[in-house]
């Protein structure tokens, strides 16, 4: 069944890749199919790459061969590289009239730390440059066939993290405003809190009944999908033994899945689709 | 300066593009350099490609010849294509053995009608599949130098659309919540109602000098920044003629574009970023 088409990059107006700048790039969810042309040039420009631990493996192979790959994340519970030793590093490999490719998961810039690194290099004078990536937020909710906003739901939705830097429940978040005030909310990093943001949401109002998932490995082979009304979700994840990286998405949308996830069988989506289009399907206009 | 590199796509895993499917693609904000691999195979595999008013020519231009190229959105102020027309026009279109590739601007999935048209599919016993896109509230403020979140502040941020598919502003939004519960807010399509947004954020309590931006054809070579506090945003904004699409945000993140603008020299992004130290870079860990 599978087509091989030959395609070859064509001339998107790329930047150029110049010696002694720095590339912050989003890598997107893990699927090498959701880089972006842009970040696909960079990792066959680079002389060096700092990448993260939600790069995974396949999209580490696209590089330049030759290209020296330094890893600078967190693994196996062993602390994370230091923040200001990845930006010293960043600014050392510059100077040193490298092309560097600082590479992330997701979107470097929505609690990639991106914008930290940034201002350090724009510190010390460093000529860089963003190539955003698909957030996992967005794509890994699309692989799981949940749409972040629908018709007559989610005008609005709300991202939070669920994992500071140093591994704890961020502070200062107005629990009140994220139980009742958007009708569909996602947290990235949602696993090792899981509970506590549950306990969180329904204390301020959150109904107990909201439909929610949770989905580990996102866009990978590996991904799993949990879905329960957010009340019981915490339980069954825990029996399931999910790992990090997870995404969970509360609200209304989540009803959508049913139909619309690729694992299903047509005929399955097609009778879930007759089931909600009874309330959901009002096209008009 | 320009350095070309010949670049083939890799073998990614890519899934077959097969006849009588219909592919939901986010194109990304506009820069065809944002688009994935997989929406670029799509393109070079399409039969029929229909595509709404935000996706760009140079982005069509990537479309495999002989592709058909159908128009399904909205332009100079007539109504848009019906939505249940373009349903059915992507049914009809996969019944008759095509492959059909259905391409909307940033991420269909957010704000981008997707699950709809997704839902229809479904009930239609199509096979479909979605690829995310780069959403322009991530991909077109990282192009501007605004971050959504940054260390210090932002461990949330709320994307709303200002602007309902009827072109209305959405009913039901719960101004409080997001005049105070969230660190960052972009609004998409934010210029038709943009006076009427700030008037029910600074009614529920948004500080009148919180910094704000409104991008203007983000990522493409017309881009436009105007940075100001928000009470004074619009003013500016109608003065300078500014045209859609544009996305809004609003927040502290806004302060760092100083320091992280591209289109500021590396001189004044060092100046900037030394004074922004102050408060914000205090890297610990």
């Amino acid at each position: 069944m599978d087509e091989k088409i030959n395609i070859c990059l064509p001339d998107t107006g790329q930047p150029a890749f110049l010696p002694g700048t720095v590339w912050l790039v989003g890598a997107g969810p893990g699927d090498p199919g959701l880089l972006t042309l842009h970040a696909l040039h960079a990792l066959q420009a680079a002389d060096t790459i700092v990448y993260d631990a939600l790069v995974s493996e396949d999209i580490l192979k696209l590089a330049r061969p030759g290209a020296a790959l330094e890893y600078a994340g967190k693994r196996g519970g062993k602390p994370s590289a230091k923040q200001p030793g990845i930006t010293r590093r960043l600014i050392e490999l510059a100077l040193a009239g490298q092309r560097v490719l600082r590479l992330k998961g997701g979107a470097p810039f929505l609690f990639g730390r991106g914008g930290e690194e940034a201002l350090a290099l724009a510190a010390a004078s460093i000529v860089f440059r963003f190539v955003p990536g698909v957030t996992a937020g967005v794509g890994g909710l699309a692989a799981a066939g949940i749409p972040m906003t629908h018709r007559t739901t989610g005008h609005s939705v709300t991202f939070v993290t669920g994992h500071r830097a140093g591994g704890s429940l961020p502070d200062g978040l107005d629990w009140k405003a994220l139980a009742t005030g958007s009708p569909t909310l996602v947290f990235y990093m949602a696993l090792a809190h899981l509970e506590v943001i549950v306990a969180h949401l329904l204390a301020n109002g959150l109904d107990a009944a909201t439909p929610s998932a949770l989905v580990s490995h996102a866009t990978l082979p590996t991904q799993q999908v949990i879905e329960a009304p957010i009340a019981g979700l915490a339980h069954i994840v825990r029996e399931e033994n999910i790992e990090a990286p997870a995404i969970l998405v509360i609200g209304d949308v989540v009803r959508l899945r049913r139909a619309l996830d690729p694992s299903l069988t047509p005929q399955a989506r097609a009778l879930a689709a007759e089931e909600l289009s009874a309330d959901w399907h009002r096209v008009s206009e």
